[in-house]
Parts: C-alpha cells; sequence; structure tokens
C-alpha cells in the first residue's frame, strides 16, 4: 500500500500532532527519492528505533555544484512511494523547493574541518547544503531518530556533528552499505552507468577488499594500503578522484606510521561519467550487507 | 524572590518536560546579561505571550571579534537573577562555554546579505555568532516564542531570518527600544562611559530625533536625512561608524530618489573607546519608550 505522501510543513506538522498525543516515537530517513533497497533498509533499521518512520524525498538543490547531476537526478515519485510503502515507511515528505528554502532566504549551516577535503573538495558547497536541509528538517519533524546511510560517510559524519553542535535532541544513526551481490555499493546514480561502466565501477569495491584483505592478515602501513586501492582502481580503468585513509570518526588523516585506531578507507571515482563514491572501515568493519 | 538557575542543557530540559506536561507555553528573552530596564521590559512582554518565560545569561564568546570587550564585558550574576525576578523570568539559564560549544564543535548558522554591511562590516563573524547561538538555543528550548530588543535592529532582522529559513517553529517578537530619560538607549555597555563620554552619547539619539523631526516635517531626500544625523553627531564629536538608511524589512539601501516605504535610520559611533549603536524607524516610528 502506498503510504501518503505530504508536500508541506504544515500538511506534516499537522499530522505529527496526532502521533505524538499518543505518545508515539518518529524516525526519519532523509532520502533524495529514486529508492532502491539500501533505502528500503534505512526504513527497516528506523522501524526498529521508532513507532513510526518518516521518509523524505527532496531532491536538494543547496547540495548539487553548477555542473553537477541536479536537472538529470532520477526523480520517480510513484515508484518511490510503492518501495517506501513495502519497507514500512508510515508517510512520505515530498516538499517543493520553495517549501524547504522559502523567498529571500539567505540562511545556511556549515561545519569546518569534517567537510573540507574527500568529497568537499571536489564539491565546494556541498555539505553546506547537506546540512542545512537536514538541520531544516529537523525543524519540520523533531524526530527522536534520524537514520542515514553509510555509504556517504563524510556526510554522516557531518550529521553527527550539526546534531551534536546545534545541541539537536535527535539520535543519528547509520546503518552498514548495502551491495548487490558482486560487491557494488547501491546508489541511485548506478543508473547512469552503461553495462561496460558498471563492469568498471566493480572497481571500487574490488579495492577496498583488497585493501582490508591485507589489513586482515596484518598489513598496517597506510601507504601500501592506498596503494592497494590505488592500483585495483587503475586496474579497473576508472578516474580516481581520492583514495584516502582516515580517522573514522574525525576523518583527520592518519599519525604517520602504521595504522592503531579505526580507520576508514574513501574512494571517489569516475566511470564514464558518473561520479561514485565507496568506503569501508578498517579494524572494526561489520559485516557486508547484500541487496 | 531570585528565580532558579540552570547552567547546563539537561537540567532545562528535564524543567521543561515539567512545563510541556501541564500544557503551558514558554518565552524565551536571550541576553548577554548585566540586565537592566530595556531586558527587564523583554521579560515584561515575554509574560504577555507566553505562561512562564525563561531568560537566558550567556555571554557568547563567537560573536565577539578579536580586540573587543568579550573579556571586560560586564558580568555581575547575583544583580542580574535579581532583576530577572523583578521583572518575572520564571527561571534563567546560564550555561558555561563549554555547554554550549561542547568540545569539537565546528558548526556554524550564517545568513547573506542581512548580516553584510552595518556592524556586519567592523564586526565580521558577529552575526554569524549570533545566529548559531540562538539556533542552539531554539534546540535547548523549543520555545512557542522568542523576544529580542529593536535595539540590535540588524540582529532582530537576522534572527527573524534565520528562524523563517530554518523553519524554526517559533515566533520572533521585538520590543521597542528603552530609554533614558534624556534620551539615550539603555545598554550594558554604557557602564563603560565616563561622564562626559555618557554626554557625547546622547548625540545618537539626538541624531535620530533630528531626522525624524525632519521626516515628520515632510523631509524625504535620504541625503539630507543622512546629513542632519551625521552633521548631529559630529556636533557631539563622536567618532561616527556608520549613519545609513535602509529598509526596514531586507536592510537594502533604499532606491535613489525620495524614501517611500518604510525605512530604518541605523548609527554606529564610538564614544571615547566605546562603540554604541542606535536606531529608528522613520515612516512607521512607534512612541518612545523610557526606562
Amino acid at each position: 500500500m502506498m503510504p501518503p505522501v505530504f508536500s508541506t510543513v504544515a500538511e506534516t506538522r499537522a499530522h505529527l500532532v496526532h502521533l505524538r498525543a499518543r505518545g508515539a516515537s518518529l524516525a526519519v530517513v532523509p532520502t533524495m527519492g529514486a529508492l532502491h533497497a539500501g533505502h528500503q533498509a534505512l526504513v527497516r533499521r528506523a522501524r526498529d528505533l521508532a513507532d513510526e518512520v518518516a521518509l523524505t524525498i527532496f531532491v536538494n538543490p543547496t547540495q548539487f555544484g553548477p555542473g553537477e547531476d541536479f536537472d538529470k537526478y532520477p526523480r520517480q515519485l510513484e515508484a518511490d512511494l510503492v518501495r517506501a510503502g513495502e519497507a514500512g515507511a508510515a508517510f512520505v515528505f515530498a516538499p517543493g523547493a520553495g517549501e524547504i528554502y522559502p523567498p529571500g532566504e539567505q540562511t545556511r549551516v556549515s561545519v569546518g574541518a569534517l567537510a573540507e577535503g574527500l568529497c568537499g573538495a571536489s564539491r565546494p558547497g556541498h555539505f553546506v547544503g547537506v546540512a542545512t536541509v537536514v538541520t531544516k528538517f529537523f525543524s519540520v519533524f523533531a524526530p527522536a531518530t534520524f537514520v542515514f546511510g553509510q555509504k556517504d560517510y563524510q556526510q554522516l559524519k557531518v550529521l553527527e556533528r550539526v546534531a551534536q553542535d546545534l545541541l539537536l535532541p535527535v539520535q543519528v544513526v547509520s546503518h552498514p552499505i548495502v551491495r548487490e551481490s558482486d560487491g557494488l555499493a547501491l546508489s541511485s546514480r548506478n543508473v547512469y552507468l552503461s553495462p561496460a561502466e558498471r563492469e568498471a565501477a566493480l572497481g571500487l569495491p574490488r579495492a577496498l577488499t583488497a585493501a582490508t584483505l591485507a589489513y586482515q592478515t596484518g598489513e598496517r602501513d597506510p601507504k601500501r594500503l592506498l596503494a592497494l586501492a590505488s592500483g585495483t582502481l587503475a586496474h579497473y580503468g576508472l578516474d580516481v578522484e581520492y583514495v584516502e585513509l582516515r580517522d573514522a570518526e574525525t576523518l583527520a588523516p592518519p599519525p604517520d606510521g602504521p595504522l592503531t585506531g579505526t580507520a576508514v578507507l574513501l574512494l571517489a571515482a569516475r566511470s564514464g561519467g558518473t561520479r561514485l563514491i565507496d568506503n569501508t572501515r578498517l579494524g572494526q568493519d561489520p559485516a557486508p550487507v547484500r541487496a
């Protein structure tokens, strides 16, 4: 059954008055739509954490830069509603841009060092857009819980920081990356890939696996781990944007010498024209999740 | 009677649970302490708007620039509690800096054009600090109403914008400037003034009066109104930072030609080393409020 869709803040708040009157808790899964099994896993996780789950569908203009794929980003509300309903979302919030960015708006939420480097380097302003829209979603829902995927790892760390720093009374929960059976991380942008580009895209999970296997057999030299990952990406003919090891919490580059704490290996590369990201934690890696 | 003081977010939220359980509404008056009759007027106004009024006392480090008066800003908690109690505040929130800016914090809230020019020009980062702390106070209290004074007119417009843009479910209410019997706007910084500097400081309200009288007798030429105000400030020997006419809502410079809509005349000047600001609306000016 398709869940109800609200397109305004006022409708949503009116619904939430009833939810709160009966003492029910709310978890929110923010998405840009084009839902896949990864999003559905977030909704199912959210259902374990709250009485009711709302899913937002909003292709947020402020997190796209000039020349990025805002215009062609897949929009498929009907199919999304079916998938949201399958996963158990009680309702969907799918506002127009003017509802979230009212005329004359000029307020932005930004974080510092966490948003620099990695995706922040090639997508200036991206995390300002992300932090701003999620702060607004907090205002709309005041949920007890937000659930985000770990594929956008830097985004997750940025949003954890925003929630903590702005003293938002919300728990930020993350869910492991969901992958196809051959290892490709689910992404709404995978639809852009031709069959050959999709084959090449497997270089990303293969690079993570190569580094993980080396790590598991005792390799702790950051340079050698990065070289393994880079070599794999090159072997698959991908156009590499970054291959980096960072502290899993602060995203700071690890100190010189062998890895000690939990690190995260983060990749961004293009297959054809499509920009893809992937990551894995080294030292505390959860079991892979399959679609 | 002195109201209770909470120094942590947790204590404050615990108190608010009881408030909400009995269906009471809350208004918050954010201050930096050093309370005077202007702050007390804000509390009294807030009492008309909500069942309970909280007053915050927090000398917010992020809204002070290098070389400004953060260190010497007057701090007088005991006297402030007496005044807050007199005016009818139910409780005071007086956190330490670490409670509002947790370790590793790096999130900021900023507005665009509204924060440029006027005080934003000489105090870079000031309105980022103001917008950030008030967004955090919203998270702490989720009040129905914030009450701010009109003396910090640009601040008021910035905070109205932040509330609207971040979709915060709060009403931002303002209260007219409260003045001494001779016209000087009440300010916590007036304590810095020597008797001679205080005499010179009267140039600010006199400049506003000169322009207002001219406006009331039909003067609509921005240049002549500004010249009147500037001349008065010069006559009092003040060190002028800005004298500006702006649209009362957008703070945009008025279009060329005679004034039409509601304008605001804004002044900043130093008397001795003390920076003072004042303003008045032209075209829709409320009666002056005396302490």
